[in-house]
């Protein structure tokens, strides 16, 4: 390419980001809400679905609910060059989360589409039912569907707190569609998504050159102690479950002192009966996420995690129940997909940096079928799933034109 | 003495608690709620002066609705052996905690007056106000107002969660005495009461024999970090103010150790906001109770604890706000009455140990004013403030024969 490389329009961008994100505007803030299959998540389909037929793109709607718009025109033989990500939010969200990779996809499109570049084979741009799982779980479910992890049967039939099921739901907003699931295999799939995280920020680091997702072992633990009187009960006679959930909270920070690395812990809730100042509590229920890019080193910390559980609660007198809320293995991207991010980062002279994603996106899917990456780009004091979820236009831009660059690639490249 | 000493009509004593207990029942259990200054309050308070009335006891109603009945026909120069407790309870307690105190000492007066006893001086009972603090903090009100420890006016103005006050719900129940604050000082005091603790059972003792009340120091902390997504959010990068929560647990239960004797210390209440798995918290609350029946110990114990929770939050980059919920000097008991309900235990055949008060008790407030001492019988498992609170009832026996046994005594001690 001798001639100066396209630019996608970042107004345009941040318009589209805005307009989409007044659909379920959280009065007084930046925030918006618009969970999986309401009606609000049904008007935000139909804005971006007029989006891809101004462009004139072939719109496929799945079984699950699932859009994908396909660039016209080619041989359908020919396998696209996929984006996407999801236009779902949770209840109290911002307006970068998966609607940025959604509309900068659809960004690329209209870009390559208005500069008259040839292509080898189409760019597609989807978006993928509940992938927060904020609604329905589990998470990325319109996304495990399309490549096949869930049959759309026993997917149609997950309910809501409510007792309302994704497939009444969707007929309701009239998203049932008659593509086929599991969806037609791209070519490729590349994501562009906000950090949710502070590194890229911490490190004034531009673009996120994502390797992969990290392993999440999450658990439940219930301990079961004896309630007394905190003034009346000698240390020696209690059984004080609080005190275990304690214990095994800087336990599990220690292992990730000791294992280092991407090793990360958190103890995010806990539940203490009956919570008052001057009785020792009965129950303590808590959870413990644990997350890891090597599932070798994740196994070994879960071991080490069980059996101080088994010691701590033991030791007091408590009784425990574990129960595993979750329990994903690390997902590798493709080195070759990973690589090209990586260098379209630098041929647009944009700092960049290899990093795992600590949170599940719609691409961990795709990587099941074909070659597969994610872009990152800053997410504004790592802040996200909140009202207050930023992610300033210079990075959205910078972000979308790698996106871009990617793609373009991508269609010349033979993964066969 | 050379003729049987008295006993008290332990049939009598349980059916009055379990006539006492059926107002403000819980349903299907054996708990009663009669919060102070109720409608249910009213109607135990009618029912135990009904009893106090066919005794033939002087009664008095005070400003804040204690309520002391007094043997007559005695010098009214001469001062009355005391004994009482309170009638109000938890939200959800049972029927020992207070009213054993008040119905045990109405029982040793009946078994004084029919048995024929001739005193030198009168013996009185008295329950006393809000001991709980359930309803009106602080706890122990009428007591601590009947010693003189806060002006009446004052304790008059202080309103429950919805705003109403002492003074108006004194007149609405119709339990505004005219009777003086500060109450007449007894010539001494001695009260029963359940342990609300697992000791004397643990040890298979019958008689505690009460030397004071431990000091007692309540802390709310709020620890202020940052919100953030557990899996994308890198260990050196968090402000968790969850794992400074349960370091400051840990570090509490050490302390413990490290004094060992009387020392307690527990964390009851632990609020994590949002408390989510996969949300590092943004704030957590927690309370910390310390107690110790020497004051110079707890002193110490106290700044260690400060210490702690100062480096503790510093290291993690948290915010702490520190409030004292509650600060209370330990109380000596009188080494005469202490050694007289010991001595009474013995004489009795009795099973005795000395131990302190791990709660407030109103005798604490009389202690201030009189020689003062209680009496423990055993709570089974240790439970109190609970529906399941239950002591047999030949421990309520033991317990209610050595009251009247020292009650006795003290009519003859002279401690001018």
């Amino acid at each position: 390419m001798t001639s100066a490389p396209p630019r996608i329009d970042i107004d345009r961008l941040v318009r589209r980001l805005m307009e989409l994100g007044e659909i379920g505007a959280i009065a007084g803030t930046t925030g918006c809400s618009r969970l999986a299959l309401t009606d609000d998540d049904r008007a935000g389909r139909d804005l971006v679905r007029t989006w891809m037929d101004e462009l004139g793109l072939d719109i496929t709607t799945d079984g699950i609910g699932n859009v994908v718009a396909t660039m016209s025109g080619f041989d359908p033989s020919i396998t696209p060059v996929m984006t996407g990500s999801h236009i779902d939010t949770v209840a109290t969200g911002g307006r970068y989360d998966g609607n940025l990779g959604v509309l900068a996809g659809l960004e690329v499109i209209e870009t390559v589409l208005t500069s008259g570049i040839e292509l080898d084979r189409p760019l597609a741009v989807g978006w993928f039912t509940d992938e927060e799982g904020a609604r329905f779980p589990p998470d990325m479910l319109g996304s495990l569907v399309y490549v096949g992890g869930m049959p759309l049967e026993e997917a149609l039939e997950i309910t809501d707190a409510d007792g309302l099921s994704v497939g009444d739901e969707l007929d309701r907003i009239g998203y049932r569609g008659a593509g086929p699931t599991p969806g037609r295999v791209p070519h490729s799939y590349v994501e562009l998504h906000i950090e949710q995280g502070p590194v890229l920020e911490d490190e004034d680091i531009t673009i996120g050159v994502v390797e992969g997702v990290q392993g999440i072992s999450w658990t439940e633990l219930t301990l079961t102690g004896q309630s007394c009187h905190a003034g009346t009960t000698p240390m020696r006679l209690r059984h004080d479950p609080a005190f275990v959930a304690a214990d095994i909270t800087t336990f599990v920070r220690d292992l990730t002192t000791e294992f280092g690395g991407a090793q990360v812990a958190t103890v995010g809730a806990v539940t203490l009966t009956p919570n008052l100042v001057n009785v020792v509590a009965s129950t303590a229920t808590m959870t413990v996420d644990l997350r890891n890019t090597d599932d070798a080193i994740l196994q070994q910390v879960e071991t080490r995690f069980r059996g101080h559980v088994a010691r701590a609660a033991e030791r007091e007198g408590v009784g425990v129940e574990t129960r595993t809320l979750a329990r994903f293995e690390p997902v590798d991207f493709d080195r070759r997909v990973i690589d090209l991010v990586e260098a379209c980062a630098a041929e647009r002279g944009l700092t960049s940096k290899r990093m795992p994603s600590g949170a599940g996106h719609d691409a961990q899917m795709f990587a099941r079928v074909c070659p597969t990456a994610m872009i990152f780009t800053k997410s504004v004091n790592g802040i996200s799933h909140n009202v207050t979820e930023f992610t300033a236009p210079d990075d959205l831009e910078a972000g979308a034109n790698v996106l871009l660059d990617v793609m373009l690639r991508l269609t010349r490249e033979d993964f066969a």
